[in-house]
């Protein structure tokens, strides 16, 4: 098969490994591009992308994610770093209403796959909504310039994979059902 | 840009008229598969997917989608068909838990991405949730091979566009923000 795009979708891994190479400016915007062009309920497109490479922000949340962690009594290997040291994470947030969650889960994998074509990994981090965990939502959403009334969905980060690239996990048998 | 991936991401619309060509087995099973290799939290593929290209059932899920709609005492145009008369229909039931929604929206975006990039436009339909208005949830997801346990999330409907192709709508404008 010579179908570029469902190769891409068939191959993209969460990665969890980076090299501190940068993504471009150029590749971030067609990134986010792909992104905003995902479909939403009723059009809506009540998403909120936060587009964060400053190394101490990144850093920053990393430590506000292990503090709500810990604070809600969860376990914490501090090997682990929220974001694999990844160059580049997207916080997705949401206006909560009908679909939201959907809507973004779009919008994240079209990030991933627009990505993955760029030669760019990534993985989907569900814990940062620790973040929000001990602090002010208002704080939160300042510091990460979400507007104040938008939730915190999950996060994405995006970089160069290092080291061994994962080989896809079995799929889950009997999931799919035909009515023919 | 000659980036196939990329391309096929933007030009996807949700498209709502179709021709009554069948998709072929060989491309649902594409399609499916795409579906299947989305990320899901804790790679726990908490999903299900009742695949339906006979004409009755999907005309069916149709009369029991209106009929769940009227009880709820939303308008209904009986002009609209909920799946604008496309061939097949995939709905996407998920085991609700921790970013099941997540999971859902990242394997339908997987799915409309891979059919696009096959010629063949799709619209994820939400009302399908109407199905369970009226009738003991349990009967529908019997109906529909659906686990037990599972909770619907939606539809997606597939096929060969017919009429103009829509154009995008315009995005949302300061739903991006940097820190550099």
């Amino acid at each position: 098969m010579s179908n570029q795009t469902i190769e891409t979708i068939l191959n993209r891994r969460s990665v969890r490994s980076f090299t501190n190479q940068p993504v471009s400016v150029q590749d971030i915007s067609l990134i986010v591009e792909a992104g905003l062009y995902a479909p939403s309920a009723r059009n809506r497109q009540n998403w909120h992308f936060t587009v964060v490479t400053n190394p101490e922000m990144i850093e920053k949340m990393h430590q506000l994610t292990l503090q709500g962690m810990e604070q809600r009594g969860l376990k914490v290997d501090e090997k682990d770093h929220t974001f694999y040291h990844a160059p580049l994470v997207i916080v997705v947030s949401s206006l909560i209403e009908g679909f939201a969650e959907f809507n973004a889960g779009c919008a994240i994998e079209n990030m991933a796959i627009a990505a993955k074509s760029l030669g760019i990994d990534s993985c989907i981090i569900g814990q940062t909504r620790f973040m929000y965990s001990q602090t002010n939502k208002v704080d939160v959403n300042l510091m990460l310039k979400v507007p104040f009334e938008y939730e915190h969905d999950c996060s994405i980060c995006f970089g160069y994979a290092k080291g061994e690239y994962p080989v896809a996990k079995e799929r889950k048998a009997g999931v799919v059902d035909y009515i023919r």
